[in-house]
């Protein structure tokens, strides 16, 4: 039958929907959640059935259509379109054989990757997918099926280089901005480091976020390769590229129930390393309340399933698990870390002890798995001798930045907030949840300059006055409201 | 914070969802998922937030809303609303807790009921709920506390009567019209049925479709009392009334996959049932190939289950496994049901026999059910004498249709195709799917006089040149589709 576009305006920003008129979907005999083809000129999509039941929203005779079909299709208002009943998408009979407790095969793992990268599943279907992976779990067989399909569905990058560096931080604890530390460091070993990074979701900020402060973040494939072959480096946002991009829309419905489906999650994590072609990886397991992984029983497990995974992957694999009950560094939020990390990297006496000692740790056990001589002092040596500055200039510099930044002049939110201690006493505890929640409050991560800047950490003695933290905003507004939350709990507990 | 409202022109048909512009929602925090309160003057509403990137679809300062907002909060182009994060709904906790194979409380299972009925719930977060009741079930007492809820949150019929009867089909079987013929024998001898029923979904027709061609079917509850009170019986559309709504939005989200989470099916059958305060029902499982159930141990299992609950609902309850493996009654589609049913109650011998004997098997069992003596004959001595077709006119005028209407005079398709045999044989099998498919494709239910007439049943003997069956369409389109349909198998399988 022929219809006539409505262009609806709007974008769905996942699957590709269109509305029909009831009295249309009825003489049709089409329902809610069917799927058409949909034909214009030579070209077809298809895409999932809304029915309006008003004729105001889509009047009889018309097709409404979303912004992803009106591209797709190169739709004009009121142009016709022809239309005509699809066959579901066949991987929703291998997402009920999961739901149903079964393993998938090779050929099912990957149709229903290729279904969610090409929009042909809706929000429910994929739903229904994590669902299945989360009560039923992954077996190891299906999670390297997955990570597989999941990193073929997107673009590579492709380099004539050995051996090829990444790491991945599970994440969770505020200010924990090691990457822009390690990668120069790395980097200026002679090592090949092609980093993505994600933005925040709910931290105060991620290392995108957080470099974006010194440079641009967003490449496409091709100059990102380019930034690495120039300076063994880079430190990109992953979200421009794209590398597995199933993931983003498996996360997407996960939010709304805090799902982790954990083989979901390891897959996820691994696709984007095997996208960059990387053959040494280091995971970076915190631990501590407040972080992702809450106990070390169960950072032991996931340490154990990254191991399996990687290995079946054929990749070297190392997982550290590292203190996460406090935040790393002194600042929370992008330029508050930017400035801690270029500070770290001049050898400034500003520079945060906690975070440089972890950097070197992850350098050192990566110069080790790289199979480095000399590993134990190596990191330290770049860090000391300027040259791990000298490769984040080049990252900056390749990555359109200015390489010459002061640290000192990185501008940080004109408002500020300090509490002071009431008494004398011995820090016991920081609450990283709180910390977060103030830090983005007060702006953070899209005001770069708002955070938190600790001037203590856990084991410090202070006595009364003793500056524990301060509050930066970029309006007195958002000031005023990170204050307000100051009063509902504690962010330092004492002894 | 304040925004413009933009009327978005469409309706959702489920949760209430806005849209803001991807910089507003980075200024103030909110994600894609969020919760947020929009309050216009004293009204307040909570809905689910979507993040829109482009200008076009929702300029910065602007709130897109959708008809449900529009007019829950009665707002117009460029009204000002004020929003602010609202927290999750609790329930989300509840369903995660199921998807975790944990086992839901009273309170928790009434907070999801109640969410998803009043649109708290988006369309992913009501998906994990029926991903967690299919592959964790709910235990019997979930089930039952789920029965409560569904009912609980929604309209009740009450009526000062015992017993009250009620009957239900698991469905699958074409042409099995039978509560349009038990209903009047019940009422004739004096008990009280008031019935709901539901339209087609995917069979060729649903009795509220068949029953349109006599009367109206759409009723609001007030309506359908004094129906009953004069009546004894109602044969009206469930779809049109509120009770337990929370169904249609979980059936909604099933439709994809094709689920049925079988102990919240079981919930909602029976929400329905202790929604009009039934104190005596009768199940009917029709069992084979075509059908929804297809196995006797499945039959059996299904039995067990319904006998379980409404023993806990303290409901007389009888379930009846019937036989199912090719279509009761000889017409097929709304017309052409409506038509045998009247045949039948006329003691026409046009009338299909299948269908009385199905017939007159349920109601005995009904009347057994309810304790009245003599009950072996009863139905069939109240339909010879005429009784049962007098209450069908008093049930047909009391719903606003022509008590008068003669069957033969019911209009069907004018184009129609017959299919004959090309051998003398005996019918073997008849293809339920197959008739239930070409008869939708031949434009029912929504062409109320489209179909197919079977000329034949099971055990038949035919020669050369039988008439088998003959497919009715409104249009001679739809006519050559469903002959096109015929090409691909075989209706009738002969020995």
């Amino acid at each position: 039958m022929e219809l006539k576009v409505k262009d609806m305006d709007i974008a769905t920003g996942g699957s590709l929907i269109v509305i029909l008129n009831e009295y249309d979907a009825k003489k049709f005999d089409i329902h809610v959640s069917d799927r058409i083809k949909i034909t214009k000129g030579k070209k077809t999509e298809t895409a999932v059935v809304d029915i309006a039941e008003s004729q105001r929203a889509v009047p009889r005779g018309k097709i409404g259509v979303f912004e992803e079909t009106v591209h797709s299709l190169n739709l004009k208002h009121n142009d016709k379109v022809s239309i005509k009943l699809a066959r579901k998408p066949l991987s929703l009979i291998h997402i009920k054989k999961k739901l149903d407790g079964e393993k998938l095969t090779k050929k099912e793992i990957d149709q229903i990757v290729w279904d969610i990268v090409n929009n042909k599943l809706s929000e429910t279907e994929i739903t229904y997918f994590v669902a299945a992976c989360y009560t039923h779990r992954l077996s190891s067989k299906e999670t390297i099926l997955l990570t597989k399909a999941m990193a073929k569905h997107g673009d590579t990058l492709k380099l004539k280089r050995y051996p090829i560096i990444d790491k991945h931080c599970i994440g969770g604890v505020p200010g924990n901005r090691t990457t822009m530390v390690v990668v120069p460091i790395i980097a200026a070993a002679g090592l090949t480091i092609p980093k993505t990074s994600s933005r925040s979701i709910t931290s105060p900020a991620g290392t995108a976020d957080s470099m974006e402060v010194l440079a641009d973040v967003s490449f496409p494939l091709k100059k990102m390769k380019s930034i690495v072959n120039k300076t063994n480096a880079s430190i990109v946002w992953g979200g421009a590229l794209n590398l597995a991009p199933a993931d983003d829309k498996i996360i997407r419905v996960e939010k709304p129930l805090g799902i982790d489906a954990e083989s979901q999650l390891l897959a996820s994590i691994m696709a984007k390393k095997h996208s960059v072609s990387s053959t040494h990886i280091i995971i970076d397991i915190p631990v501590g309340k407040g972080a992702k992984v809450q106990t070390k029983k169960e950072a032991l497990r996931l340490k154990k399933d990254f191991e399996d995974i990687g290995k079946k992957l054929n990749k070297h694999i190392k997982v550290v698990i590292t203190k996460g009950e406090e935040p790393i560094g002194n600042g929370i939020g992008p330029a508050l870390e930017a400035r801690d990390v270029l500070w770290l990297l001049k050898r400034d006496s500003n520079a945060p002890n906690n975070l440089e000692k972890k950097c070197i740790q992850l350098a050192s056990e990566i110069f080790k798995l790289a199979g480095m001589k000399n590993y134990k002092n190596k990191a330290k040596d770049i860090l000391d001798s300027g040259r791990a500055y000298k490769k984040m200039k080049e990252i900056i510099k390749a990555q359109n930045g200015n390489p010459n930044i002061d640290p000192n002049k990185i501008k940080i939110g004109k408002f500020n907030y300090t509490i002071e201690s009431k008494k004398s006493s011995i820090v016991k505890a920081i609450n990283n949840n709180l910390v977060s929640k103030i830090a983005r409050v007060a702006g953070a991560p899209s005001a770069k300059g708002a955070g938190i800047f600790l001037h203590k950490h856990v084991g410090n003695k202070i006595t009364k006055g003793s500056k524990l933290f301060t509050i930066y905003a970029e309006s007195k507004e958002r000031l005023n409201y990170a204050k307000y939350i100051l009063k509902q709990a504690k962010v330092f507990v004492l002894k």
